[in-house]
């Protein structure tokens, strides 16, 4: 199956880059908030495990690669101005490089940032 | 309460902004996706309504400003790398510009783009 009339209508920006978070398809929780550039989409549609682009590294960054701790695609959701990726997901494991769930686990609460979630695994164990 | 030792700690990227992510604080809903400068931060923490940034205005962006639909801020979460925002959010009515619950309401499948949600109200009924 080809998806091009999908990635022809992502509003990708001038970096070649569109915004994507990820979602557990089941619970709701938001996981993590990366890019991906129309390589990395193509590439997610195709093979069903979500992709992104590291801006740091300057390529493409399969989700797990390193740790194992990769995405399965259940459904790819574009919004009203093409110009930001909701990708529903089963997580295996963490999502976080940290070890956490999430990597949304600072909170602010009276004034300060508060960590509300503690790693389920050390980062040394996903990347030894 | 100055909520100076927060806005430090957001990594804004070189135009200032930081993208946020909202979602309905109960529900679980990812309703929308937009950008925050510091003074949108400043303010959404400030008054517990919120502020984004409009790149396209070049301006503060009082969510619900012109419709009505706006969001009561629950918790501002940030992630691992301090670079988006969580916004956990009480939405009146829909927060999409369409009329639409959420902004994620076009789906990828069978390789195009299909809409999964119907306006709930007239952008005429929103904005006049």
């Amino acid at each position: 199956m080809t998806h091009d009339a999908i990635l022809d209508a992502i509003a990708f920006d001038p970096q070649g880059l569109v915004p994507a978070i990820a979602q557990q398809h089941d619970t709701g929780e938001v996981l993590m908030f990366a890019w991906m550039n129309r390589a990395a989409v193509a590439e997610t549609l195709a093979t069903g495990e979500v992709c992104y682009f590291s801006r740091s590294r300057d390529r493409l960054w399969r989700k797990g690669e390193k740790s194992g701790q990769t995405q399965r695609l259940i459904e790819l959701r574009l919004d009203c101005d093409a110009d930001a990726l909701l990708l529903l997901v089963d997580q295996t494991g963490v999502a976080c490089h940290t070890g956490r769930r999430d990597c949304f686990f600072r909170a602010a609460r009276d004034g300060t940032l508060q960590e509300i979630a503690a790693p389920l695994v050390s980062p040394e164990q996903l990347y030894g």
